[in-house]
């Protein structure tokens, strides 16, 4: 067990104070070195010394240039917390690079205390536990310095802190009921948190377990590990991951299957049309009254046709009630973080639809053949929007992902007659005509894409959008159905 | 009265479909230019036919690009915006420059409806109203365009509506509880709605009245009313608001007032600390627990010790309650809003300790001095800035502004102190020196800062910084006695 291998060393004062002035220097001038870095930094603190974890969380910014550093403790989500899978709360406030985030009672110590007091099954529990690693895994393999304190506190001295607490003794105002059940629990949350561990040292960053009796010795370590630990990833030129994840299944060739020949004429359309919106009006209300969300995303060629399938939806619903976000070149603030930022925090609430014009998926298409993403990265991006859709799918949103495709010449033809529009907003720019020229490397990168993320719950769909009135058709039902199935 | 001059003209189906096509077409094109212009648009739609502004907005959705066009409408407050001031919830969806976003049952109706409703008094309701107009003014005279549209329904045509919707009429679908509210209050609704019309005229962007009887003719004179307002403002030369404010008071010599001569000794000062954090602790944990939110604003010279003070208290509150924020130059993302954008969507939960090191200030103080800001917009800046902490102060924030001073002699010697400290947060930069040469020019914009915004409710403290010791020890003391105050 781990609690045997944990130091029990006590710090006298005098050789506290006579280390800590140095370790506070070198942390303060780290912190100045860490502001023109490109990499955030996160510090993890828990365990079951809770006002122990309050007092490092404070700790801190006594220690650190409190302009950048930001604590964070998790209480109780708000409803605007509530209403979005469960680590929105914790993307939003992600630290950009340079600075450094602090969390307490975050992902870790949550599905601890969920799993101990039997809310979540066994099952449910290692669920979360490859959530909390995929997520921890998606911000260090982007460079994050992702560092996890575990404040272990043996029974005996736990028991000792309530028996005083019991008795009155003003040292021991900062025992709460939280620790007495910790207290009560403290057998089976061993098990519990000894499985963490063991999860955490084959997928992500180990734990520092630290023995939080003494406050001296507890204080001075956490100095001392972060010292070391901002210390080598700002002196040694960091690893970038370039292992590529393994990708097991080869691609299918799921775009030569799509039937480009289908054809609608404009009555049949217009006739389809009217019902199927009327349909999406009546069932796009019932999902806002209930308070079902929708997220959409939309990829393909230039010129598919997305813009006016996504126009077809949205005259259908109430305007209040969606958003359409056109992902182009991330701005200074989501370049400064993880490129899945942008999404998550973008999230709506409920009864609300979002329909992203281009997503996340273009870390593994443009992104990928363009370079602008090394090989690794875009490989394991794969699993992290897996990971990704995964919640929001749990969390109840429907999810739904488009993929309109028309041929090389059905493109150029479009490009053509835009170029003679009266719309402006079909401006064709000198980038569309040179994307053309690596349309063989876009055709392998959407096999591969959808290969390793058409998943039960989040599959593609692989829409035809030669003739415009049987792709917004499509659409429009696929759409309806998801959310009839749903609403029933 | 208004209702008197509404034309109630109506528009045939032939000649709707004869003029919208062109009408759109307009209003793609000038959407397009918009998005590479420097200011937003915002389009607020109110008025007694309820279901008709949801028309509208919806119809705003088809005829523009969704993806540079947001709607909003505005239900029950979440928790997260009730714990803010009233206007939190539209400033923190301001659009981007080049952006449109479209406000129904905004910051107008709400006052209407809380006023109809006897909720709030005469009083309060002329005291919503300024706030309304100097939202507006505070954003129309930073470039935003803002098109107000009020969408009109005569007594009779919503009696008849109501009827229809008793009488089962499938048409009448939309008619809610809200409408027949409407109806009950219809005269004394004109009343309240006759003065905000009559405020506006004066002080704001009046209204388009637009008759809503006819839903066509109603369409056509919304898209018309963008299409020129837009038009008109991407087209003219736009007219910077080079009208300076009139400023009444001359400027009073605060900083001269300011007593340099302070001192207290280190044995004094170590004592008076720890009890005043001691208690800053105590008072601030039951801050948090009852929901009390305090914003700081530290402004001040180089060197005057602004951060030494700011870690004096940080040291003393809880660090998940807390949080420091750094003014330096704007992001992308601030650049592309008002000014004030920054602090108003930064504004803590019900709990927390906002401190800003250096504030919404500089706009009169560092932007004027170095000419980064125009003469009319600093000088609008101060009843912007009064209204803002007006309105953080009655949603029961506290409200802590702090000048920390030193003189020329005294900053020149800290600096040349701070080049040999192994501490690099105090890296000095040739910048600073430069500011030194302006020292005149910020003692003048000082003075008529304070001046200006120096009010009951959100007073300036005016410190002397020569003496650290005696600085931190002062506004330990503010703190605590604004806190107690409101505690007790």
């Amino acid at each position: 067990m781990f609690e045997d291998d944990v130091s029990d060393a006590t710090v006298s004062k005098a050789e506290y104070e006579e280390q800590l002035p140095a370790l506070r220097v070198d942390l303060l001038n780290l912190q100045f070195d860490l502001r023109s870095a490109d990499f955030p930094v996160l510090i993890v603190i828990d365990g079951a010394d809770r006002p122990g974890c309050d007092e490092v969380l404070n700790l801190l910014g006594s220690w650190l240039d409190t302009r950048y550093l930001k604590a964070h403790g998790f209480g109780p989500p708000s409803d605007e917390e509530r209403e979005r899978p469960l680590f929105w709360r914790y993307w939003r406030v992600l630290p950009r690079r340079g600075r450094i985030a602090s969390f307490v009672s975050g992902w870790n110590w949550n599905c601890i205390v969920e799993r101990g007091r039997k809310n979540s099954s066994k099952k449910e529990f290692r669920a979360r536990l490859k959530h909390n690693h995929m997520f921890e895994r998606t911000l260090t393999a982007d460079g994050a310095l992702l560092i996890k304190l575990w404040l272990h506190l043996p029974k005996e001295e736990l028991e000792e802190r309530v028996r005083k607490a019991d008795q009155g003794d003003a040292d021991a105002w900062q025992i709460l009921p939280e620790d007495r059940e910790i207290l009560d629990r403290y057998k089976s949350g061993l098990k519990i948190i000894g499985e963490m561990f063991e999860a955490a040292q084959q997928s992500t960053v180990p734990w520092h377990v630290i023995n939080s009796s003494c406050d001296r010795h507890r204080n001075l370590e956490v100095g001392r590990i972060l010292r070391d630990a901002l210390s080598q990833a700002l002196t040694e030129k960091r690893q970038p991951n370039t292992i590529a994840p393994a990708i097991s299944n080869a691609p299918t060739d799921y775009l030569s299957t799509i039937d480009l020949s289908k054809e609608l004429t404009r009555d049949d359309y217009s006739q389809a049309k009217d019902k199927l919106q009327y349909k999406l009006l009546r069932l796009s209300r019932r999902a806002s009254a209930s308070g079902l969300s929708t997220v959409m995303a939309f990829e393909g060629w230039d010129a598919a046709g997305k813009g006016g399938a996504i126009r077809r939806l949205t005259s259908a619903m109430q305007a209040r009630h969606y958003r359409v976000v056109p992902i182009s070149a991330p701005t200074e603030d989501e370049k400064s973080r993880h490129y899945l930022w942008r999404f998550w925090h973008r999230l709506p609430r409920a009864g609300n639809v979002l329909i992203f014009d281009r997503s996340w998926y273009g870390r593994v298409l443009v992104e990928r053949v363009e370079g602008f993403a090394q090989e690794d990265e875009w490989r394991r991006a794969y699993e992290e929007i897996n990971d990704f859709e995964e919640q929001l799918v749990t969390s109840g949103m429907i999810l739904l992902k488009f993929w309109l495709h028309i041929d090389a010449d059905e493109q150029l033809r479009r490009f053509r007659e835009r170029e003679t529009t009266s719309y402006k907003r079909y401006k064709i720019v000198h980038e569309d005509y040179r994307n053309r020229e690596k349309w063989d490397a876009y055709v392998a990168a959407a096999n591969e894409m959808i290969s390793h993320t058409h998943k039960e719950g989040a599959p593609w769909h692989l829409i035809s959008g030669t003739n415009k009135y049987s792709a917004r058709i499509e659409i429009l039902r696929i759409v309806c159905e998801a959310l009839e199935k749903r609403l029933d």
